[in-house]
């Protein structure tokens, strides 16, 4: 963990960085929050990534307290300026502030507002990867809940079930593999996943009851102006295990290939080398340019 | 709240009670916690109530290092002295400690313990309630997860979902009604449900997955006893909003009867003030005798 982190306004250092055991967020995780990746300084993607924290806040009935947006952007700052940070990925949690009564919350909320961040290499076409090999798949038991039962948005950064779910895994394995009640594939514990069949990309459709995050949303964008078919849908374990091509993507993987799902083997194959390339390509443009 | 609060094996004023915000327990709702009634200074059903903890923590695998049985009743004693209180809800919480990756728990676990207290009212014969009118119910649209996507014992309290249900009550009503996705009547966001229908007590099986509380296992063993049937099962909201006598269970309210449900009228009846009369007769003879 980095020396400073963001609390209420200020940058504290680490060791005095904390919430009331009374906060809502820590008692009730009553909380929105969301990762945001930084490259050369600045936010990855910043109004999709502005936008989850503000539909999870949303969910919760306080997004009118969320700090402005502007507001949001100079916190981040300041945290990866206080740790002479230029790439990293930075967590933002904005909780419904301390309890007065019990479960039901209060009607006046003075939120709680945390920023840490966590150090990763440079990005773009001359960055360097923040895992060393592809990745191993497990599928596991742990499922995500349906939309009724636990909102997705507020599942970022995998939530508990994500937590549950890398429970799970033995120690050679990287990322879960998560399914829903119906048995249909949805993403990894804090990544989200896609598959390569017969030259046609495809990922789990957002209409599944997952987080979905912002590097999917991106590599989406651009492979839908390439020459291979994209497609979101509804697949299964064994659609997993029989793909020609696997990646996963999250804030701080960028896009990582899957090479052995449940025992199963795949390549580093074409099209994930192109949607790694073009997705290394943005970021070089956006953000080092 | 209190004035004093526990934090790790340490009574702290509240206003130094925290937590860093790299605990998992605030980062990823990582943590096992209960809450246990204390009546004249020692707590109610003191087994039944580790047990729900340790059976959160063997969920999130870090059972072994939760304090000893002995040690956490200590804890709780010191709690209540601090604030000279012998009346009391105390909250045990025991998250995984500080994060040092990601999501991925960390091999070592140095837990943090924190215990809170609210002061009620004296319960037993003698005793007052911590509600001054029967309840009002109102059915929800948020569900209870099926067990696979969120363990209900991680729901203790409510939880995520409990709060949720929250959050969709009008002004008017005191708690929220769940049910499954399969439509089967559950329990309250922070409480237990009872139907009486022709002389027979129902409760909502605990097979159905929601955080079956302390009060409700003693309440069923309390009418165990006595003449009229008890049955548990599957319920719809419709033999809740039929039902003769209806009555919510929690460490706070104890028995508390339901007269509206939905716009549903329903009476202070027999069953229901037998068994509260009996419930307060077993606190009396428990911690008061």
């Amino acid at each position: 963990v980095t020396e400073y982190c963001h609390v209420d306004g200020r940058v504290v250092p680490v060791e005095e960085a904390a919430v009331g055991v009374h906060d809502r967020g820590f008692r009730y995780a009553d909380a929105a929050a969301t990762t945001v990746r930084a490259y050369g300084g600045e936010p990855f993607e910043w109004a999709a990534c502005v936008g989850r924290l503000r539909r999870a806040a949303a969910r919760l009935g306080f997004e009118q307290v969320l700090p402005p947006v502007e507001d949001l952007h100079e916190r981040l700052t300041e945290t990866l300026d206080a740790n002479d940070l230029t790439e990293a990925a930075v967590r933002i949690a904005v909780t419904r502030g301390s309890r007065s009564r019990g479960l039901t919350p209060p009607d006046r909320v003075a939120p709680t507002v945390v920023l840490t961040a966590d150090p990763l290499p440079r990005g773009g076409t001359d960055g360097d990867r923040a895992w060393t090999a592809p990745a191993t798949l497990r599928t596991v038991e742990q499922r995500r809940p349906p939309a009724d039962a636990l909102a997705p948005e507020l599942q970022q950064g995998g939530g508990l079930p994500g937590l549950l779910a890398r429970l799970e895994l033995p120690a050679v394995a990287d990322e879960a593999l998560l399914r829903t009640v119906e048995g249909h594939v949805t993403d990894g514990a804090a990544s989200d996943l896609f598959l390569v069949h017969d030259g046609t990309l495809y990922a789990p459709t957002a209409d599944l009851p997952f987080p979905a995050g912002v590097v999917r949303g991106v590599v989406l964008d651009i492979a839908s102006g390439e020459s291979f078919p994209v497609e979101t849908g509804r697949y299964t374990v064994t659609d997993v295990r029989e793909a020609d091509e696997l990646f996963l993507t999250s804030p701080a993987w960028e896009l990582r290939p899957v090479t052995d799902v449940d025992g199963y083997a795949t390549e580093v194959g074409p099209i994930t080398r192109l949607c790694s390339r073009l997705f290394d390509e943005r970021v070089e443009r956006a953000h080092y340019g």
